[in-house]
């Protein structure tokens, strides 16, 4: 698996390939559409890896975890079973315990299936309270900003 | 299983009861985000076939079904396992081929763990164009509205 | 929800009743395979419940959680969405650390859709080694078998 | 991604690569048990692509497809977050209607997690009566045995 980052007219995009599997689909013949948000949280993380954010260490160390508080998403065109994807994302706000991205994803022949807006938020793993975004990942956010 | 029709203001709520269990929550300690999505689809589901509307036979007679065209989510509190939850959903608006939805989740204790808008198209099965929503069911949801 | 508790031969049989979603589908038109063993395991959640287990309280105060350690599942005839199924629990074994049971998954017309054998451990949390179920339970396991 | 393709005594092994995300955890803070079924049928997905089956002409052209008959699947080690494993398949048996076939599942330390003996069945689209696997596949099968 590659990613890939792009430069745009300002801040980078962040590109994740996902196949869709039997899992992902319903009897609709399309996936089903709560799974696009699986595949763009698995981009996240892979995004988050890439910026060299170890989620499994703020959860252990730093007692902190990131939570999605707002999602919107609109479903243009349906995804069907073994259709390769892709999801991109992209940093629109930085702040100090939250983010907020946009994220598509395409199909192979790069036509748009889904568009969302996504907040993250930074909160401590038992409170689920606001916690400032760890230093090292600020600053890695600040570049692709 | 039971489903309570509420008088407000104007139109009326539907709400579904839902179980938190072991496959609805992630390793956070709590429900993954996507699956909020589940829990309002099954509400909707609910809520259609108490309308009398049989999503079969919408799509083996007249080849139409519903799909999600768009959906704003907000994740205020987090849910755990054994949960007890309320969904509920309230007609928005209503058009020849879409309705909008509010919808939201709320835990044993009232409290608002989730709300949602939510844009519902009925296209053809084949081609996902938008296809009209059958005249019975536009009839009750007029008087839902 | 009603759970039922049928005497028979010997040991009793727990019933608890699923309805199947969108969510639960795949592109085949049915059931996803997998899915069945979700049911299952809900199942098994109302079922400890009813023998008055709560299993938040044993991860948090006695630190030992159930896991799913041998699952042998016979997928006899599909599902489809809006279904109505009922899924059975009997126990079959009763050790310190261990327990065995067989489910099936029925439709309305009490056809069988599917059969499982199924060993749960009792286990630490942290370690995921082996220890007793606790106690209270044990002798309500006693009873049921 | 890759797929890699090694000798041993009798027939051969396919291995997949899967990486575990936050939608595949559960609240015990472990891959949630019926998502290894998901994993296998990625792997096995990904096994018959490179024996050139096209599982969606399958579907629309010849109106057969494969449906799991039997999973038996023990449990060994919980995976986490993040973690990278491994799926493998290996055709056990090969009949006009069915295949078995055994499936691991390993983490990056090579560590056995997840085992599994799976049949496969061939079957019509809409009646679910056994269809024969066609030929083609049949002719690759045999070289796997």
């Amino acid at each position: 698996m590659t990613s890939t980052a792009l430069n745009s007219c300002s801040g980078r995009t962040f590109v994740w390939p996902v196949r869709v599997y039997w899992e992902d689909t319903d009897a609709g013949g399309i996936v089903y559409y709560a799974n696009y948000l699986k595949y763009m949280e698995r981009a996240r993380t892979e995004w988050l890896r890439a910026l060299g954010c170890d989620q499994t260490a703020m959860r252990t160390r730093h007692r902190i975890q990131f939570v999605v508080a707002r999602a919107s998403v609109e479903f243009r065109r349906p995804a069907r079973f073994d259709d390769r994807l892709e999801i991109d994302i992209r940093l629109q706000a930085l702040r100090r315990v939250s983010i907020e991205l946009a994220q598509h994803v395409r199909n192979a022949e790069r036509e748009l299936l889904c568009r969302a807006e996504v907040k993250i938020g930074c909160v401590d793993v038992e409170s689920f309270r606001p916690r400032g975004i760890p230093l090292s990942l600020q600053q890695e956010l600040e570049i692709e900003h």
